[in-house]
């Protein structure tokens, strides 16, 4: 165990919430503190700052979409992903039933929500694939606030995770409907919503850091998805204000989207590079295999659970 | 109007919440960029990581308490106050009446808990003031959610804000005692809790950009103060999971505190630095006055709703 002598800057890709419950845990555990680092979460106001902060090296390590990643390094910010937290949360066009959205061509004549420039650029290009004119809908940058931007009547739909706005919806306002993009687009995932762990490039220089923030996660990751209630208790008791029910089956719908290993998946690096092509955002040059590395992984998932039942059998 | 190249970044003293309704009404009406700022904004999870990672320069500005700024300064982070927040919240002892806690000798036999290390030397300054035995009481660290620890039977009573936890734990458990610190150390003042902005040293060559920060963040505290209503509405928008009774009637009782003129006082600053003297975390040739410049504030304080009413009548 070495020195705890500076802080290791992590920024998240939002608030605090249940999707960063296995960092909390591993906070809490001390998992950090026993890979000798003094980990100092952020979080930012606006998730689309994220990209630039950890492409100049401001933070050690930030938390991304997988398609921000590739936007990054397209844009000139050497960011890689070091390992995956959460494995394709399904994303989609949400709204209230009553808005009588039921297909994507009911967008005609709606405002429709996006979070940052590559939402828009997505939604532009599923009218574009659907045939739908691109004067007949409006667009509105909403940010991650779709449900209360549809509370606010400032947009009738907009682009949210299943697991997280669709059910906060739901709790505000009743019955919702739900289109996938990955399927309106024909991706057959939503790997391209697959949040990464991401570094700056002088951060690869110490893979010793790099390997322990990754094993002391992996714990809280192993934690959480093990002891589920004692996990969301763990971050409530970090963050007081997520104690609602609406946080905690927030919660319960992102436990299948946690990706207990961390490694990142090759194939989607590759279809969500493919899609980046075909949307414009990369050029055709761009290679896939710079944006990530799995070397920093531990060898083998460990649980805790498992090795304190090794010590007691 | 200058370029919007890079993002500064502003790193708050806690969770965004209405205590930052100003900087977040100026980013929402654009004050910011007017003056050629591209503002992001990050909170931390833990309130305790912010003087190192403003001290060392990871961040452009930093939120945090003039005790804070003090001691930062005498652990080698060269930061300076340009301003300030919020005015002498009042900060003390916070207790549910069911505790039987009615006085500060009441803390025999009980629980305390405090924020970070200075608030330990503070109860323990109090407790020797008292002539209470340093072994009678137990402390706790449990940061900023001392109402949460209180509720899940932590601590008894603990160090909070009395426009803030204070409100908190009324609103969750009913009626509460509140122990005013200042009083309690016959301060005469809650200045040691004034929240400032701060910037280390390799800001302090950047006038331009640390002025128009406070121009900007002196037309949002105008806003707020004299429209709350819709101050807060602009809060919610930044941050819908504050869109509740309780952060409304937080913001409320938050109102009188907000620094209209940003002006970091004098008198403060000298009170600050001979309390720190006292309980030992400076020494004695620690000059108070390298802690903090007013050289950037705006030279007369700006309403936006003055010029509006000028121009109209």
């Amino acid at each position: 165990m070495s020195a705890l002598t500076t802080r290791t800057t992590l920024l998240l890709n939002w608030y605090g919430n249940p999707y960063h419950t296995p960092v909390f845990v591993a906070q809490s555990l001390g998992f950090y503190q026993e890979e000798g680092i003094k980990l100092a979460i952020m979080e930012p106001t606006d998730p689309s700052d994220v990209t630039e902060i950890v492409g100049r090296g401001s933070v050690d390590i930030g938390i991304k979409a997988m398609i921000h990643t590739i936007a990054a390094r397209a844009k000139g910010y050497p960011v890689t992903s070091i390992g995956t937290l959460l494995d394709e949360p399904p994303t989609g066009l949400i709204a209230l039933k009553s808005s009588g959205i039921s297909s994507f061509k009911d967008i005609v004549g709606k405002r429709v929500g996006y979070i940052g420039e590559f939402g828009k650029i997505i939604i532009d290009d599923l009218a574009k694939l659907a045939g739908i004119d691109p004067d007949s809908y409006k667009t509105v940058r909403i940010g991650m606030n779709v449900s209360d931007a549809i509370c606010r009547d400032i947009i009738d739909t907009g682009i949210g995770f299943i697991n997280f706005q669709r059910v906060e919806l739901e709790a505000l306002r009743g019955e919702t409907v739900f289109l996938r993009i990955d399927q309106l687009a024909g991706l057959g995932c939503c790997c391209f919503c697959s949040v990464q762990f991401i570094v700056p490039e002088h951060m690869l220089k110490n893979p010793e850091l790099l390997t322990g923030f990754l094993k002391a996660t992996q714990r809280g990751m192993a934690f959480t998805t093990e002891n589920p209630d004692e996990a969301f208790e763990l971050l409530c008791q970090s963050k007081p204000q997520l104690r609602t029910e609406l946080q905690r089956t927030i919660f319960t719908r992102t436990l299948p989207f946690f990706s207990r290993n961390l490694m990142n998946v090759e194939r989607d690096w590759n279809k969500v590079t493919r899609y980046g092509k075909h949307l414009g955002i990369i050029d055709d040059s761009f290679a896939s295999h710079l944006c990530y590395s799995n070397q920093f992984l531990p060898e083998a998932p460990h649980s805790d659970i498992e090795a304190i039942a090794c010590c007691v059998a």
